[in-house]
């Protein structure tokens, strides 16, 4: 069994109401020194497979198909046994 | 500056409708070895500090007071230079 972890994030050109709405937020508590948020998504996928290389493919086309907005957004993914 | 990438997870015990939705999805696509699913944010925050620790100490008083609902989630922050 492998644990994919998958960092969704928006891509550097698009607009990010939710981060902007929580830095606003945090400059409002008194956090001037935030300059920048962004908000993403993070998903864990347990996944049967043989191998490692196996189960980043399987991830990679679950994310590519389903999780992920490819005009949006990017993508990253770590692999570990457990 | 400091970037700071904190991931978000529910906890353990609670439920992910999120996740269940996109477990399902996945089935019904044919991806028949994915057992599970969660979804959780991922923040990128930049931070002016001075140090590393001072970014990390700022990073979690955010996700405490506002970014994470700690009643239900728990988080995770790593601290890079940029």
């Amino acid at each position: 069994m492998y644990k994919a972890l998958v960092n969704v994030t928006l891509r550097k050109s698009i607009l990010d109401p939710k981060g902007k709405a929580a830095r606003e937020a945090l400059h409002n508590l008194g956090y001037s020194t935030i300059e920048d948020v962004r908000i993403g998504k993070f998903i864990e996928i347990n996944i049967k497979a043989d191998s490692e290389k196996e189960a980043e493919a399987i991830a990679r086309d679950a994310c590519s198909k389903l999780l992920a907005n490819q005009v949006m957004e990017d993508f990253t993914i770590q692999i570990t046994k457990v």
